[in-house]
């Protein structure tokens, strides 16, 4: 159009099309019959608002356990390729009964599998990771005024083969799908009312914090709150997709997740998760030298076992002691990786200990603030609890101390950094 | 190779490839960890005399009303597409489980669904038609020294959703592979040893048939033998592909159907059906005029219902009773259909009765052998049993009579043709 036409004579733009919202419902939501249409009402409340909405759904309740003690029966080492096959049946079955739920309260939907939706993903069963969306299916659906609900966790490889994503797979592939879509939101219904400032049930002070940044979420994730996937919240904090943390059966705005809040919510102290399914493993009298620690930590690495908090005691005559946090659940099959490992590097002996427990400090207040970590010591000595350990990133400080002092260390905490009020 | 070469130097020719066999295992067969495990050892065991075993399985025990009631609770009339989604997982969940049993023993396997079998159907749901076969991906799985373990009742449309067969989905699934991979012949296995004279629960001298013809095999599915859906019969017969019937868990050879049994086993009685699961239909006082049937029956074929053993009698006053019989379980939704039609041609009333059944005397014998139907008859008639209706085709002579009859009557006739003695 040349700039000296007539702008009455112009057409008009084209309307921008609207924006979808995708909308994740864990397995607690959508667990049985009754609740599958209490979140199907949830669904045409927001259909009735956004023209276009994407919705991901999890496994009914413990199905998936249920599938996986069946697999255990016929083989105790199942193929992974064949778990894949059993294990995404469980929310495939959930997203047909979320559309025929639709369909009866009046709002056209269609259900789609992972492969269906066009999530192609690496060949890695078991923990595959999405290398691409294929998003034709879906928008076509979209067009024609369909909810278009998904069963999450599993996409398809080059093979054909039906994958799934691991852990947080569901929460993964509602915001991979969020970016792909270029959706206004992500939002992910649980069955509590946000991101709270510390777990409600230790601390009944605790409230659910209306905004955090990606940075501060993985913190929370990583360091025990499980309301929300790292995996989820790296997406989309690289693709800038703001993600709603929110209860599904109450009317709560939720906590929002994004790259920038409200200006007078930076620099804060903003909650404090803890986690007691840990377990601390050292190594003694390590002889000491370079080197030493890569030979530790390759294994275990290998081994598919995270490892936190390493430390290393200063060497006296040569030797020294290694010590590292592992997931309580993994101690089983790490045992004899270590004890491989503790042989190589001539260790004295391994010894793990469960009666420990981390409680974390999280938010971006401990950028550069020296002060907060002598406020968390105070805090916890002041109630005699003893800090083994501690580790600190740029918005988190934690600290391992004795499991059964958890609850304690965890209102101390939230009274010292005033949390309870906004 | 010319033929004056020396035999000794000639290349021995490859050996042929090993035709393959199909073997399928229907729901009670593998309604546990237990029961899958015991078929993977039975499957081992084929496995271990051909190198080519493709196994078809159906969903675990009654898994499938269990979804169908699922669905039911979120609407009560489900979109026929999402039906399918949801209905075939029963079927994807038993495939996998199978191959992790036949890992565990030892026997590379792995399983398929409908879709990745490349079963390619029509996409009327619920119903769906094999349309083609795409055998790439399972002739690479037996090429690689797999058995392929086939979800059973299911396929893919060309919209990519998943249909599933309705019923005898399995055995159909089953015998379609067995013509597209051209085997050598498909077992279905079952929780009776074959196909027998009678129904051993009502005739206890009953017994298994070495062999009878596909056309005899029809007759006895179509007056409810339940051992095999007359599709898979016919698919079987127009490929010529051996089918044979046997148990799971004995070690019978079971029934063959193939096209030509055994010179000896021609023009006989082959044995006695009967069907208690139907209800007759009365449309009285017709106005009788030309085309009335086609005015009756082509709505209610329309609706999907099917119709046997029509009776119209001769026509008094201009009026006419035409009588039919369905089954028991469509009169529910024949209801309005039949009020409809007997309204269009000016019926008196719709009457309809349940308490009756249906016997059959199945064999290529009656063909031509008028004395045949009479025999019949004079048996009943010794018993006092009344016979209501009759309808023969070249291999069947099939009775209507009350209910609270079949046994006897079964028996009388098992009885009669001297069915215990081969």
């Amino acid at each position: 159009m040349s700039v000296d036409s007539d702008p009455a004579s112009a057409p008009s733009p084209a309307p921008p099309v609207s924006r979808c919202v995708v909308q994740k419902f864990g397995g607690s939501s959508v667990a049985s019959a009754e609740l599958i249409q209490r979140v199907a009402r949830r669904i045409a409340a927001t259909r009735a608002e956004h023209e276009r909405v994407v919705v991901v759904v999890s496994a009914m309740g413990d199905s998936t356990d249920e599938l996986l003690s069946l697999a255990h029966k016929v083989n105790s080492a199942p193929p992974p390729r064949e778990l894949d096959q059993l294990l995404s049946t469980g929310e495939t079955i959930t997203a047909p009964l979320m559309a025929m739920a639709l369909e009866r309260l009046g709002v056209p939907a269609i259900s789609l599998t992972g492969p269906q939706a066009g999530i192609r993903t690496s060949s890695v069963h078991r923990s595959a990771r999405i290398v691409d969306i294929v998003p034709e299916r879906i928008v076509d659906e979209l067009d024609h005024g369909r909810v278009v609900v998904v069963a999450g966790f599993q996409g398809v490889s080059d093979a054909l083969d039906v994958t799934t994503l691991g852990r947080g797979g569901s929460d993964t592939t509602a915001v991979a799908l969020a970016v792909e879509l270029g959706a206004a939101r992500c939002e992910i219904f649980t069955d509590v009312a946000g991101v709270y400032t510390a777990d409600p049930r230790v601390e009944p002070r605790a409230r659910p914090l209306p905004e955090i940044t990606y940075g501060e979420m993985l913190e929370f994730a990583a360091v025990g709150a499980k309301v929300l996937h790292p995996r989820a919240v790296e997406i989309g904090e690289t693709y800038s997709v703001p993600i709603v943390v929110r209860s599904t059966f109450e009317d709560h705005p939720g906590t929002l997740i994004c790259q920038h809040p409200a200006m007078e919510d930076r620099l804060k102290i903003r909650g404090i998760a803890h986690h007691s399914g840990v377990a601390k493993v050292i190594l003694t009298r390590v002889p000491d030298r370079p080197g030493v620690a890569a030979q530790v930590f390759g294994p275990i690495g290998k081994a598919g076992i995270n490892v936190d908090i390493i430390v290393q005691n200063v060497s006296h005559d040569g030797f020294t002691d290694i010590s590292f946090i592992i997931a309580e659940e993994d101690l089983p099959r790490s045992r004899p990786v270590l004890e491989e490992v503790a042989r190589d590097v001539r260790a004295e002996q391994v010894v793990a200990a469960t009666d420990i427990a981390t409680v974390s400090v999280v938010g971006t207040a401990l950028l550069g603030t020296p002060g907060m970590a002598a406020r968390i010591f105070q805090a916890l000595s002041a109630k005699n609890i003893n800090v083994e350990q501690i580790t600190t990133s740029q918005i988190h400080v934690t600290v391992v101390i004795a499991r059964d002092r958890v609850a304690e260390a965890v209102r101390a905490l939230h009274d010292e950094f005033e949390l309870e009020s906004d």
